[in-house]
């Protein structure tokens, strides 16, 4: 998905929340905030959100000295998440389709995410996703791949959420492949997130290489872009993910996602707060 | 009153706001943001927010060519509030204050911002109002001040709104000069403006010398500080006219405004939507 003019007021709303949360001193933040404006006119806008993202971030770290700022936010996530855990595993476990639960909980996790949505309450949310619908249902066609493939790649998004994800691969059975994001990055799970949610004992855990809050793949690693290129299904998940893959006619991809921005919700015709389940043709 | 830090993705909002009403063309609108970018790492944040929406606007005239790109707004915003005027008139007259009320509907009348809230309803406002509080209540002071001048100097702020201070204007009764922007800047109200809304007819229209959405008294005219420094009593409409004028203690200025964006809610100390009206202590 391309840049849209709407999303520059964003980074730097985005940026402000970040280095706020990482520094009390306004300077600092100031700084960053200048870093985020001199980028805006060398944008190019055919780029994808997570690229500026990513430089966003990158200043964040480097103005205010803090690698990972939302840490004790994620921490809070994850467990806040795995005390859910058993109830959520009953919930699906006891359900006509295990699967399309786990699927439609495991979009509900991404509300987890304080750059879109700081005051996320996943109760709250846990409470509403049975009424709740998905408007791109393209859930019969992700059963039927899924029922083909052998092994699983699945891209994860925001740390606590891969708790709701482990229950998703458990429900699914096959061998997966989970990848992080290569360094903090907002709430973005990394490989001690994922492992902490207990995604170690489901998957193999892999870092994408990428340092943006997405899966940009011109700056993942070799050895993701080979599990990348020959996966039999992929299951992305998360609004950075389907910003930095959207379009990937040619790859196996389902994006599982909860819209969160108005940008994304006009770009897919939906609604804030829809669960959608897409294919590749998103 | 200061620009803090979360202003700055809101003067990103505004001119993409304002860049898109006056153009369709995305690159224009682009070049505007990225000219605001550049004014960014400049920003003194000793400066009001006025101070730079003044350079933003003057950014999407000099980009896009269009000098007064709300122009049809603000036409329909004054014909909507002049079909309002018998109604709203009669609601006054016949009340118990009539003052209280005419104040009231003043403060209410500064919903039409369409930089704020371009998805104003003055009728659903109007229907509010009666039930709204106004929680920094200097309305006491305020009649009393007024009974003692024989001059009042009106700072207008929105073009439509300006319905509204006639209103006001005609139930205070007192030799009244109304100061209205220098140019079009956003919807604020010009001396076409305030002559199309039957200001004319209740006092002297002057206009302040300032193109800022605001009133910054180091880039208003002579003419107009002369009458500001020897009025005996001064009533400021409006967000802009507060930011840029908040902090005079020396002058008796009464602030009339409905607080619509976070950042002067907090300043306050209020909540969004709040009518305030307060003295130059604010």
């Amino acid at each position: 998905m391309k840049t849209y003019l709407d999303c520059i007021p964003c980074f730097f709303k985005q940026a402000l929340f970040a280095a706020r949360t990482a520094t009390d001193d306004e300077r600092k933040t100031k700084e960053v905030l200048d870093r985020v404006a001199r980028l805006i006119p060398l944008l190019p806008l055919d780029s994808s959100p997570p690229e500026t993202a990513r430089l966003i971030y990158r200043a964040v770290r480097e103005v205010t000295g803090v690698f990972d700022p939302f840490r004790i936010y994620k921490q809070r996530s994850i467990e806040k998440a795995l005390s859910l855990y058993e109830e959520l595993k009953s919930m699906v476990e006891s359900s006509k389709d295990p699967l399309q639960t786990a699927v439609t909980l495991a979009i509900a996790g991404n509300v987890i995410d304080p750059g879109a949505n700081p005051d996320f309450d996943i109760e709250e949310e846990l409470k509403g996703i049975m009424i709740g619908t998905i408007p791109l249902n393209e859930y019969e066609f992700f059963r039927q791949s899924l029922k083909k493939a052998q092994t699983v790649l699945y891209l994860g998004d925001n740390a606590g959420e891969t708790v709701f994800d482990r229950i998703l691969i458990e429900t699914i059975g096959k061998k997966t492949v989970y990848a992080v994001r290569d360094i903090p990055v907002i709430n973005d799970a990394t490989i001690e997130d994922a492992q902490k949610s207990g995604i170690g004992k489901v998957a193999r855990i892999l870092s994408s290489g990428c340092d943006a809050p997405g899966t940009i793949l011109e700056r993942c690693s070799r050895e993701f872009l080979e599990i990348f290129d020959g996966a039999e299904i992929i299951v992305s998940k998360g609004q950075g993910n389907f910003e930095s893959l959207s379009g990937q006619w040619e790859r196996p991809v389902f994006f599982l996602l909860k819209v969160k921005c108005p940008v994304i919700a006009s770009h897919l015709g939906v609604k804030i707060g829809d669960m959608i389940l897409g294919d590749g043709r998103l």
